[in-house]
């Protein structure tokens, strides 16, 4: 469904207060000053405090984002989540983040969607179906991890590159942009190279605690990925560009989720003009799961980067394995 | 947005092996013979094995429903987990469920949506959205629930009751099948009702054992729950049967989430011939989760009620709290 309209009224990101830097991951996993940096790309990433929790943190990103759009929560039509892990297994996290905005009487929908670092793409189309549809004119979606909660120190490239945060997005029909394409290709046969084994159906800590905190860390086969994404790379972003009618060197923003710094490189090398236009915030912020792509949209939107009539790009990868983009005309 | 047609191509139920009746349970609570079966109007339930995992029944049920469909599975255009809880966090079931049907480099997206319970209902909508915008044609919805694996036997309400179960449904566009009126209603401040505390970003089981392993049981107050729920239930049912345009007495077919036996008694109560026209397997199979609303609908199926030009409700209450339910024109 081509040329769908949307405006984005307000946006917000949420930092945990305390930033680590790379110096500090340096002394704990033993590798000399400057080597996690160097190594990796990153100079810093936030980590959460037990208080700092996904409905938290959404909620205060969501309170500022309803604040820049100028609305009253209890305009909302619905709430849609699109965390990578949720912030615990029932409810979802969209009615603990409903409660916290104080509309937990207000019976305004709320549940959570999943693809992992792709959430939000998956929380946006389903918010423009609806609009489209006539059924609902503000939405407010939110993403939040805390990847900090299950990293293995023992593996690098899988920990010492993640960081925590949350985002908002205050969302209204017939606003000035158009959603003129959006793919998701999902590749089941990569769903081992991204994994958390514990906390959901399988496994179960009362019949087997050694092997279920044995999976409860964050498992990356980071080659793994990249040959997974990039060999489908060039056929997913020609197929999604033919869609959307658009050339690559009319892409003048590219958002893309920020999963490691070779793989912003690989995005960038890829595009005419990608080193300049590409938003790439990992050195900061690191790979933030599913608030890595709003957080680079709420940064490409700070710079005044969605000027009318220019078109931008949306894009990348998550566990599953899946691609996902999309064209928006700003 | 009314009138949208769909099909129902196929649809399938898997149960785990072992049938666990309400006399092995008194036998595990300590409680007299019977006392299970007559407290809680629970015969039996299914339970899984550590082979019977989501994804396992989910692809079971799926092979199931595309062979009544007559569908080669790599002629769907998406699929959609709607499990209450997940396999596992990262990645998502549906990627999973992709890969063992043999899908794994199909690309056929595959993601999850989660409202608890009513998660089978959240991802009719969105495929019927994405039939009415002509983004598919051919959808596979599967849930899949593991109550077993989070049961807490000291609270019998929270435990007895609840079974295990997979279904998969085949849906196509343009069937004879019209959704006439859909709704959702969410009221977070009653979100501590139904809760699992420990599988998600806030409770790290390194961090403090005891606390997680304390949290890792399934908690339910079950009057709270019927409290919240059905003082809001005649306005919703109200509200929902207004916008369909259809009058109580017009429901032949009501297909009801199996929350449990007292809140199936007062929904038959509350319609016209609800005793007669409700479908009710609680009895053999108790509280699937996710599983149960879809579990029913394919019972409906089964019997041949879902009959040309007849009204069929289908309706329920998850953890959130929310209430949600539509109505089928068949």
């Amino acid at each position: 469904m081509n040329h769908r309209h949307f405006g984005i009224a307000g946006s917000a990101v949420k930092l945990p207060a305390r930033a680590v830097a790379s110096s500090e991951l340096d002394e704990r996993i033993g590798t000399p000053p400057g080597h996690v940096e160097a190594t990796f790309g990153i100079r810093r990433r936030h980590w959460a405090s037990a208080q700092e929790t996904s409905s938290a943190m959404a909620a205060a990103a969501a309170t500022d984002a309803l604040a820049a759009a100028g609305w009253r929560a209890d305009t909302l039509d619905v709430i849609v989540g699109a965390c990578g892990v949720m912030e615990q297994p029932i409810p979802g996290t969209a009615p603990l983040v409903q409660r916290r905005l104080g509309l937990g009487a207000s019976g305004i929908r709320a549940y959570d969607v999943n693809a992992t670092c792709l959430s939000f793409l998956l929380a946006l189309e389903h918010v423009l179906d609806g609009f489209a549809l006539g059924r609902w004119r503000r939405a407010l979606v939110f993403t939040a991890d805390i990847a900090s909660a299950a990293l293995d120190f023992e593996h690098h490239e899988s920990s010492v590159i993640f960081g925590d945060g949350a985002t908002a997005f205050a969302l209204e029909a017939d606003g000035p942009h158009r959603c003129l394409a959006l793919r998701f290709e999902t590749f089941g046969e990569g769903a081992d190279l991204c994994r958390l084994d514990a906390g959901g159906t399988r496994l179960r800590p009362h019949e087997d605690l050694p092997g279920f905190l044995a999976a409860s860390h964050f498992r990356m086969h980071g080659p793994g990925v990249f040959k997974a994404t990039s060999r489908r790379y060039p056929n997913f972003m020609r197929n999604l560009l033919h869609e959307a009618g658009v050339r690559p060197e009319a892409l003048t923003t590219v958002v893309p989720h920020q999963a490691s710094a070779p793989a912003l490189e690989h995005l960038k090398r890829s595009l005419p003009h990608g080193h300049d236009r590409t938003i790439d915030i990992f050195a900061d912020y690191g790979n933030q799961i599913a608030t890595s792509l709003p957080h680079a949209l709420h940064v490409a939107r700070s710079r005044g980067l969605m000027r009318p009539g220019e078109h931008m790009l949306m894009i990348g990868t998550s566990a599953g394995i899946s691609l996902g983009g999309t064209v928006l005309q700003c």
